[in-house]
């Protein structure tokens, strides 16, 4: 059983990524939403909007304020009386509201709904980066995994899947820096990403070391940011828009949460469930994506996740990466056009419905010249994972046609 | 559009609500699944389910562990490899998560799958019972609105509403006992019920006054509980069991957050949004209801839900409960057999999946003969209404008949 062709995406909107003490949650939820419904190109009616999916994972931790439920999405954007939910998946969290959105659609219980991610994450007092903290200060006040309270925060988990990447895989920490290269290059021509500035090689591994073989520019940033996208029935989305991109498959796959179940550290199996199911609905193979968003909340887990999608076999991630496999402008298989977490940033339950804009404008060819990537069967997927032990991971895969 | 005649619940499962300090989340999660998997009539096998939603409110901010994703859930229960969404939406959270998997399965895109809701509510050292605390310990550690930081829990919000009906509607402080009187009584009979004593209006009103006009006996507990419930397509139950229950109608409406906004204290818009379209979607009227499960935190809150359900008119439920019309024994339209949240516990994210339990074993005729209630239409109803501003609401209507 399918959804594939029976839902479609026919507006997007986010904002731009970064350090927003200015705005508040409210505010970016607002002006991604506008954003989104400007983007409808026969004019859109919020009023059409029969049920919403809203993606927090912080649930107001992090700023002090609220614990969240449908109820906040609601009323700063004037939808009362509707269906909406709270969801909160870890870092795949905006790629899970999205599927969720999906099923409402294809359910038949509602004919046009709206996926809303947003997350404040650099307000709190006392709450460090889970860069430089090493998750230690977020995990205590966040109540993560007890992990995360011994200092087993973000860096140091992936430390352990780094060191057996460069010891199985013979991957080195030069290999790790070229992603930051690639992504940070991307991101200076996206004009949502956070971070527009190229670094080099040298200038990754110069930067400190956060956890051995990570580096400070190894690492993601933790971003304030909204995105948001408007689905709805396939058979209805010419009614406003002429250029509708179709939802071919949506997956979420979940691991064992724990370290220690885990069989070894050149993998992800929550990855590999996830991609497999929604290239099974989408009835594709790795090789017909054109363009994909990856998670990259560190250099090397883009590595290992372009692996685990299936895009190459497992050690060749980083071999492919040398040889400009995956930029922007050889147009083999891009990865991250869109800059990534790496350039663009992470505001997790924003992050994937911010990699979906990405395909949605990179399919409709409607974004910056320079940043167009060259399609082929006009198909995209965008990826997270995350959780506790990497346990979660959520793909969707959109397309040019039904 | 609806979802009518595309869904069925084939098994379900909870464990006895309570304080219960000796057995943590997962124990409780694996103890409902348990004897939610016996449940199914010929069998089951946990390898059918292929997509699960998960309730948890608190996001394990009461027992200072775990960010909670979906991997809690796989991870204690084995199922590995299948999407699993982390939902919460306030106190409706488990009517909410039921509707998140109703629309799973008529997507067309799982035939079988799990809804399951779990709370530990009463272990996290400081946090103090919402009723006695007025929510002001819990508000400041689980980082909820402002408002209740400020000592606007449970108590103080409803006690606005309290007033109001009483000034308004005409209602009493005994009427509001009668509430407690009778679902205390209901719950006696209740083998997973948590207060399993009698009061009378006496006791109730010579209880604490918690805040006016609301005592002690007024106020549900908070509980530690889990409930859950495998719903799969109809035209595949017969395949588990001989007497499948149908889904007519599901839905959960969003009313504005903030209690400025209200234009009286005398109803909750949410509850009637989501109460209509439930409706709407069953093709039935409040009068085709043969007993429903209503939100009842507090006393009051019962008589107000019913009136906005629609039971009844504005303003008559507590002389219709005077009456006897909603009780137990006279038929009339038996308003929590199960005893409510009053006397069976209100273990936030499991207490609407309980409520679907035990309707779906009043409609199959299969519960403790004392608490059997008489069946007309073959139809029951659940509903929960809460977070910030009372402003969700969810609703289920489950059938013998599709």
């Amino acid at each position: 059983m399918s959804v594939r062709g029976k839902v479609a995406i026919i507006g997007v909107g986010l904002i731009p990524f970064g350090e927003l003490f200015h705005k508040g949650l409210e505010s970016m939820i607002q002006e991604a939403f506008m954003s989104c419904v400007k983007s409808v190109d026969k004019g859109f009616d919020p009023k059409d909007i029969k049920a919403a999916w809203f993606g927090q994972w912080s649930g107001g931790g992090m700023i002090g304020q609220g614990s969240r439920e449908g109820t906040t999405l609601g009323t700063v954007l004037g939808l009362r009386g509707i269906p909406i939910s709270r969801l909160e998946n870890g870092c795949p969290t905006g790629n899970d509201v999205f599927r969720n959105a999906v099923l409402g659609v294809a359910s038949g219980a509602y004919d046009v709904v709206l996926a809303l991610g947003a997350e404040k994450m650099r307000d709190k007092p006392g709450v460090e980066s889970l860069v430089a903290a090493g998750g230690g200060a977020g995990g205590g006040i966040l109540g993560l995994h007890p992990s995360w309270m011994m200092g087993m925060g973000g860096p140091v988990l992936q430390a352990l899947y780094a060191t057996r990447q460069m010891h199985e895989l013979g991957c080195t920490m030069e290999d790790f820096a070229r992603v930051a290269v690639k992504n940070h290059h991307n991101g200076v021509a996206c004009p949502y990403a956070e971070y527009r500035f190229e670094v080099t090689v040298e200038r990754v591994l110069s930067s400190p070391v956060v956890c051995w073989p990570l580096h400070l520019l190894d690492c993601c940033p933790q971003t304030d940011g909204a995105a948001c996208a408007i689905v709805c029935r396939a058979d209805l989305a010419k009614k406003y828009t002429d250029k509708p991109v179709y939802v071919l498959g949506s997956a979420t796959g979940v691991d064992y949460k724990d370290m220690w179940d885990k069989e070894n550290f050149i993998e992800m199996p929550a990855t590999k469930f996830a991609a497999k199911m929604a290239m099974d609905m989408a009835g594709i193979k790795p090789e017909d994506v054109d363009l994909a968003e990856v998670h990259d909340c560190f250099t090397n887990t883009e590595l290992l996740n372009i692996e685990d999608i299936g895009f190459c076999k497992k050690g060749e991630a980083h071999k492919l990466l040398k040889e400009g496999y995956w930029n922007r402008e050889d147009g083999h298989k891009p990865i991250n056009p869109s800059g990534g977490l790496k350039a663009h940033g992470h505001p997790i339950a924003a992050t994937g419905l911010g990699q979906i804009c990405e395909n949605f404008w990179q399919l409709r060819e409607q974004i910056e010249p320079v940043r167009q990537v060259k399609l082929k069967k006009g198909i995209a997927l965008s990826h997270n994972v995350g959780g506790n032990g990497f346990g979660v991971s959520s793909v969707n895969i959109i397309g040019r046609e039904p």
